[in-house]
Parts: C-alpha cells; sequence; structure tokens
C-alpha cells in the first residue's frame, strides 16, 4: 500500500474544496479567528516509522481538545488505576462544555475529554508537579524537538474562558479538584493553546499505534491495557457529540480539536493526523472529516 | 391588638425548644458554624410606627439572603422594569444554586433571589456605581443607623464561593453579566456579610409594608407597584425550595437567609423580623418559621 | 364600590380589542380550535352573595385546567393532610406537561395544578369513588344547577392525549398511581371538559373567598385552613409559568385553563371569572389577564 | 487457535463463581425473576463456519435487549439511511429508559439502542408490514432453525411496562411515531421476549462479523456499509451506562440484554455469544462480562 500516494491523492481531492465547504473557522478568540481556512494539511507514521505527508503538513496549528490525549497520557502514567477515582470514563451524550451532567453527578466528570474530565486531569497534573513543563518535555521527547505553547493563544482563552472558568469552581464546590482554581485553569488554558504540525502529531501519537511503545526510542510510553484505554475513549468520547458518526463513517478511535485538528490511530498499523481549520456543526473540522473517511475507504483500515 | 404581648407569647412559646429542635446552624463557613444556635429574636414596626420586640432582637447577625431583597430594591429605584432584561421573574423549581435551569435558558436567572439572579442584580449595581456604598447608605437611611458589613464573613464566603463564581462565570459566559466576574462577586459577597439586628431589619424593611414609603421619613423609597413587584417576588420566590409551605402555613411574603434571620411582610400592616441561627432541611430557620405560624395563628394576618 | 359598573368598564374597554389582541385560541383539538375568540365575558359573585356580570358571561365554555382546582377540593376534602403524601406543593419552574422533573423526582409531581399532579389528583378520586359523578355533583352543588361535561371535548381529549399518558404511566412506573392508568386517565380528560360559564364559575369556586364555607348554603366546603390551602396553591402554582408575573400584575390567587377561563380569589371579598379564548405565549387568556389587571387598578383589591 | 479449548477453559474457571459473585437475576417481571442464575453458557461461530461451545450454551435464554440489534438490521435492509430520520446514532450518557433527554430533544431518541429509539424502530417495522412475524422468519433464516416468543415473557413485559408506555406515548405526541402507540408496544414487548440459545445468536449474529453476509447461506442480510453502522452503534451504545468500560475491557462490538445475554463481535473472525443470568449494577451479565474479558485476553482479539 503506497500512503504517500494515497496521501497525495487525499490532498489532490479535497484541496479544491478549500472555502467552499461552507464550515467555519472558530471564532471564540481572535488568535484562531484569523487563521485562514484555506489550509489543509495531512500525515501519517506507521509503527515500522514510515512516514508521508502531504499539503500544510508541517504549518503549526493550535491543537486544542488533541492536548486532552496528551495530559490525559501524562496523568495514566503516573497514577493508573487511581486516575479514575473522581473522573468517569462513558460517553457523556451532552456538549463538552456542559455543566448539567457534572451536575446530576455530583461535580464528577463523565470522561477526560469533555472539557470537565480534562480540567480535572489539569488538576491532578499540577499535583504531581510541574505539569505544563512535564506535557512540553513529553511531547518534545515523543516528537523529537522542541514544543510550544502559543502565548497569544493561552491569553485568549484565559480571557474569554467563563465557561470552563465556571466548569473548574463547580468542580472545586464538589471537592473534585484538589488545587487552586486559577493554577489548574493556568495549566489547562496553556495546554489548549500547544501548537503542532500535522507531522508532529502523527509522529507525537505514534505510542497510540504501537500498543504504548514510544514512536522513536520504543521505550514503553503507556502498557499496552493502558494505550487500549486511551484508544477505546477515543473512539467512543473523542469526537465531541459526532462519536457515533465518526465511529460508523471512520471506525478509528480520532481525538479532535477547534483549532481543526484531528488524530486517527490505526491499532497496530499507523497514527495518521490531519488539519484544516474551518469546522462542521459538530466543531470537528469539515474537510478532517473527510479526509479520514477517504483514506479509510482507499485504505480498508477501520477497526469494524 | 396587643403586638407586644403576642411576640412576647411567641417568645415564652419557642424559646424553651432552642436546641431541643434539630436543626442546624449553616455551617459552609466556619463564621456562621460558631454562631450560638440558642438565640431567639423577634421584632416588628407597624406602618404607623409602633414597634415590639422580644428575645434576642437586638443581636447582630448575618442577613445573607435577606440582602437580596435590599440590593433588588436599590437597582428596582435607578432601573425600574428595565432591570428584567436578563433577570427572570418565575419561581425556579431549582435549588438557590443550581446550574442547570441557568444552562437550559441560555445565562438568564430564573428570579432575583436564586443566587444567580442575585449575582446579577449585583451586576447591575456595579454599572451604576459603588455598589456597596450605595446599599449600607440604604440600609442606613432605612435604620437611622449605620449599618456594617461583617469582614470575616465575607471573607469566608469569598474563600468557598466556587459556585457562586461558577454561577458568576457561567452568566458572563452568557452575556447576562457587564462587569468584571471578580468584581460582581465581591459586591455580592460583601452583602451577604451585612450584619443587623431583627429591629433593624423589621425597621429597613418598613417600606414594603407602606407601599414603598420610607419608615421613618415617609419619602418614597420605592413606587407603590414597584412595592407590590418585591412582594410577589418574595411571597413566590423569597424562601428557596419551601416557597409553597411558607405561602400555605405563614400567607405572607417572606424572604429567608441561611444566618437564619426571616423578614415577613404583612401590606398596609406591619414588617416583621425574626432570627434564629438553627436551619430546616430547606435552608429556611426552623424557629423562625414556627413563630412565623404562631404570629400569624394569633393575629389572624395572612394575604389569603 | 359599583361592581357591575366596573364590570360594565371593562367589558366596554376590551370588548373592542377581540381580534385585535394577537393571541390565539388553543388548537390542539379540533373541538377547541373552533371556539370563536370575539367572545368576552366576566362575572363575580361577593361573599354577600351580590353577583354581577357582563358581556358573553353566560355563554358555557370548556374550563380546562380550572377543573385542576375543583379535583383538588374533592380530594383535600376527602384525604385532607393524606392527599400530600405523593404529590407536592411547590412552584415546578417547568413547563406544565413536562417529564424531566417527574423523571428527577422520582414520579412525585411537583403540585397537582401540573398536569402530573393533576392526574395524580385523578388517581385518589378514583379510590374514593366514582370520581366524575362526585365532581359534577359538587359542582352542582356550588352553582344550584347541574353541571354538564362535554362528550366531544373529552373524546378529543383522549385521542391526542399523548403526553398526559406518557405522564401518568411514567408515574404509575414510579408507584404514584394506585389505579388503572386508563381508568384515571379518563376521569382526568372529562375533568378538563368540563363546561362552566363565567357566572357558574364565579358562583361555584365562591368557597375559595368565603374561609371555604358554600357560596349558597353556607356549609363548609372546605375548612378555613384547606382553602388557604388552595388559594395559596394558586397564587403560586395556578397560571403556568405566569405566576410571578400574575403575581405581581394581580396579585390574586388565580387558576387558569387553556379553554381561556381565569377564575381570581379575592379573600374575605369576592370571586370573579373571566373568559375569552384568545391565548397570550404563556397559555393564559390575553383579554382576561388584562381585564384581570383593570379590575385591580378599579379596585385596589390585591392581597399586596 | 483452539476456539473449543478457550471455550472450555472460560467455562471452567467462571463456572465455580455462579452463585458467589453478587450479581442479580432482573427481577422487574417474575418470567426473568424465576430464571436460575446458576447457569452459565458460552458458544461462537468464525466467519469460515467452525463453531464452539461449552456450558448451558444449548439452554434458551430472553434475548430481552439483544433483539434491538436485530430489530435494527430488519430495519436497516428496508430503510437504509431513511431509518434514521427520527432516530439518532450517538451515545446517550443517560439511562436506557430515561425520558429527560427525549424531552430536551424534541421526542428524537438518541440511538436505537435505548429503549426510546428501539420503540421508534419497531414504530417503522410496523410501517413496513407484519414485523414480528418478518423478524422471526429472519432469525429463523439466520439460525436454520424456528425461533420462537415465550408468551409469559411477552405478557409480563406488557403488563409491567409502564416506562416504555411512558416513552411510545411520549413520542407519539413530538410525532416520531406513525402508528398505534398500542400496535408498535405490542412489538416491541414481543421482540424483548424472543427466545433464543448462545449458539443460535452466535450463528444469528455471524453477518455481523462476515461484512454482513449470511452466515449460512452467503447472501448479504446487510450491505458492508451498514454492517460497519451496527457494529460501531454496539461499540458505542450496546451495552448500556458500560458502553465506555467495554470499549477498554473487552474492546468489541457488544450488545446485552438484562435476561444476561451478551453477543460480541470480532469482525473478519468471529461472532461470540455468552450468558449468565445474573446482572452487575450496570445491566449487564456479571459473568458475561467477565468472560469476555478472559476470551479477549486470552484470544489477543479487541479491534483496539
Amino acid at each position: 500500500m503506497d500512503l504517500q500516494l494515497i496521501l497525495d491523492q487525499i490532498n489532490s481531492e479535497l484541496r479544491p474544496l478549500l472555502g467552499t465547504s461552507g464550515g467555519k473557522v472558530a471564532s471564540y478568540i481572535p488568535a484562531l479567528a484569523r487563521v485562514s481556512p484555506l489550509q489543509f494539511g495531512i500525515a501519517l507514521r506507521t509503527c515500522e516509522g514510515e512516514v508521508a505527508q502531504a499539503g500544510d503538513s508541517a504549518v503549526p496549528f493550535s491543537i486544542q481538545s488533541m492536548s486532552k490525549m496528551f495530559s490525559l497520557t501524562l496523568a495514566i502514567r503516573s497514577l493508573d488505576e487511581a486516575l479514575w477515582d473522581r473522573i468517569g470514563r462513558e460517553p457523556s451524550g451532552s456538549p463538552f462544555n456542559s455543566l448539567v451532567q457534572l451536575e446530576t453527578e455530583r461535580g464528577i466528570p463523565r470522561n477526560p475529554f469533555i472539557n470537565a474530565g480534562a480540567i480535572a486531569v489539569a488538576d491532578r497534573l499540577v499535583s504531581l508537579g510541574d505539569a505544563n513543563v512535564e506535557l512540553l518535555a513529553l511531547l518534545g521527547r515523543l516528537c523529537g524537538e522542541p514544543i510550544r505553547i502559543d502565548a497569544e493563544v493561552a491569553q485568549s482563552e484565559a480571557d474569554t474562558g467563563f465557561r470552563n472558568t465556571a466548569l473548574a469552581n463547580f468542580m472545586k464546590g464538589f471537592g473534585t479538584l484538589d488545587n487552586d482554581v486559577a493554577t489548574v485553569l493556568d495549566v489547562y488554558f496553556q495546554q489548549c493553546a500547544i501548537a503542532m504540525t500535522c507531522e508532529q502529531v502523527a509522529c507525537a501519537a505514534g505510542y497510540l499505534c504501537r500498543d504504548g511503545r514510544h514512536p522513536l526510542a520504543g521505550v514503553p510510553v503507556l502498557s499496552s491495557a493502558q494505550t487500549r484505554r486511551v484508544n477505546a475513549l477515543m473512539l467512543t468520547c473523542g469526537t465531541y457529540d459526532a462519536a457515533g458518526e465518526f465511529a460508523f463513517r471512520i471506525g478509528l478511535p480520532c481525538k479532535s480539536g477547534v483549532g481543526g485538528g484531528i488524530v486517527a490511530v490505526v491499532p497496530d498499523r499507523l497514527t495518521l493526523c490531519v488539519w484544516s481549520p474551518a469546522l462542521d456543526a459538530t466543531g470537528n473540522s469539515l474537510l478532517g472529516r473527510q479526509a479520514l473517511e477517504l483514506f479509510v475507504a482507499k485504505t480498508g483500515l477501520s477497526v469494524f
């Protein structure tokens, strides 16, 4: 299977649709709103280390909620099953920033991929040490090159993050958070503002298709069981309110972000990252989703 | 009708029950938790200026949510009907600090007596000037003597007010608040920490039984229609989840606070304040409620 | 106070607005949808037996939810406080036919004036005997003339009452209903289809302004405390989601129906019934509401 | 891989736990309550037609919610994508019989595996013809032998199905159902009462591991895309509130029933059915779940 050819084909098919597809770039913060929607990148890395890429695969973008996958990984490494004491692992059925379920379920977030859950994960990372430093260090080791936070995006997130501040305070009131709300939110807002390229994400998330082993060094990032846990969570909860549609149309563990990136894992084969900033109504990258559907159609790779 | 005698009788009947009644002092902040439950005070002031009091009627207590009635008055004075642009006027059917309804109704609080509504009122007062100074000035004029904020209580409220901080940020995200969240919350927490005696509250709220006229000076505090609005809100929404029970058993507009105070209005007759710190399961003063029931039974005064 | 003159004035002021006001006749069943909106009637009866009426006060209309007030009265007569074992007495904050609160609160309806609560009341009446016969007998005694059910309306209610059937089955599943669902619903749908005139309603509900005594015979229909209970429920829960507005603008215990009728009680003075079929957005009679506001403005009668 | 040996080992390991595991047989209807918990059966059928079984694999049990998978298949065969007009495809995050989400989402059930969704599927089948006859005919063809409905169970379901009756009427009120509620519920209750053995289920559901082709005849039951849709729904929504846990611990599309059965699909390999009546707190077979975990551990078969 010529993976480079397939990515080239996908790029050729979708690039003409840029700007005509009807999606919208996330506009809740200025730094995201002014990203040009006329960009499309795709990159993959196989278990054997083969790489392929096409389009704007080397352009850094704001990974946003895709960071939840990496912060979860960092927390599982240290806490393993203890992480789940006050964080659920089931699909939520509610919007990613809803407070309703949080009130009904006494402050326990449904899973680590809704905002409340990721804030709770950030709280655990704060308890463990210098969360941001650790996360960037992990990403740097996974990519083999330094990864940075976009300070302007982080500041914008903090300035407008009223709903996330509400979620954090709400959980603090229920005892779900151990640390100071402002500290936890600072970590969370900074995570969301990490900038990476498709190539970097495809490499960094490579442990997810390799039973947890480091894509470059081969040392374990997660155990095999922990890796399955993350992949299972991605499939059931990784794409906001469209997890069911993603499971059907793509059939791979995916994690998306409102920056327009989506990472997908083909267990035992490869990790793929696609990016295009215009989002559909569910908050997932419109062309990113189409690219993944094309990839699955062309390769037959799907877990189902 | 010998009102002094009636208050003396109520005091005699209920005082023996202090400490045996099963209620509990509010414990969510230390400054409230250490208030002795063995206190009971009652005071009233008629439209004609007659006063009566019994028990611990001159002991200052934390008025807490009773302040919502005064801050609402201050806001109505300046904004009249414009106040209701982003604040509802209907019973909520949900706990006073619930976020569920707020999410369903896009950040518009149901009424000014649930916490979210009172925070929205505080926001309007911030827009109008120095909210705390104005409120204390109003209370001072209404009582004829200076009224103060208990700084320790205010600080405790701020330190533990995660749920209220969540509510404020949530509303800010929906555009219900115009001002900085921290500023609004500071005003709100300070209001809750106002300390007054039963005698002071009965005097200060005297305009509510006099069609809005100042209890001492006779000048209008509110218009007649505005006064009816406040009384109607007190009857339908003034006592947390027990408004229906209060309407039946007492049948008067009431506003309670978790400090153990309850103010009741007999339109065209008198304003009454009762205080006893131990609360029932609905968050209303246990003996305060019984005192009001006795008062209504002895005087036949009820709106129904 | 010349009450006949006041009703004539109200009729003169509002009749020109018929058909121009923008309200809509209830359309969920054909028998209601074809009622002409160009009708307005008003009638009252004082504690002393004085009567006054104007407009279409002798035209029968479908009393719909106003029947909840009479069925509640019948149930309280037999069960008194035991009625409240599995029925609440607090405002609901939710639409009159919502299932959400019912699920959260394990099948216990919030109050007897939302549909679920009235169905639970109907269940108790079924347990006590022939509910419809008893209710018509009570209404006949209260009015001094026979009262009938509109069979076509009852059949329409039954044919389209899916939401009410859902509510009843839901409560049955929680154990809130003792009797067969179909039997209870039959009673409920028939109650809603009772037809009465403004004059009849004003007379029949006369016990509510007379501490429970029969408007004609003087014998007790309810005790004084039971009457206060019903009036308090009407004020806090009697007009769907507009109870707060009614409390402010009218300030009287009221119960409305989607047939366009509203009954209002001035304790110790009189009972009033107004009817005009076009409804506002809250499901209350548009001109009926204006008529009550005019009445209160002209007479100064309000509980606040 | 000796599949028969593996099933024998699982049976040997788990059978001693029967009666000691703490689970509970479903007790909401007598016919299910009196099933002995001391039973455990397991059977599988590979794509190539190899079979293996152990324990009580030939004992018929009530398939209950597992029938939702077959009725969905029948509906997709006729309606394909049109089925999804008024039925969602996302995880619900709420209990399988909740009405809350149904009210919020205007009568559209979240997916075909919660009760409301399966009732909506039954409605479509009623529109298409004699639903029960068709379903039994399909199951008969899939198994190569006649399948029957347990009439006693069906009657018990109907007698106690208040919550399901509420769901159906609620949806009917929203226009989600086209047919008469009683007819639709009759079909639904009968489906739930279908009795099958593990061997029969493993054979009947064989098309799910074979891209939709008939396990015996090879003719298409579903298209390849339709089959992926069903498998994706099973993985994300097939095991009540434990879909996330199943995805992690088992990692296969599964559909469970309160009769104690669970069917699992290993795409391109085999279909497996396990049965043991005692349920865990999530309503899934306690030993069935353990059996699937053991199977995955022993075979390494998982989609992740």
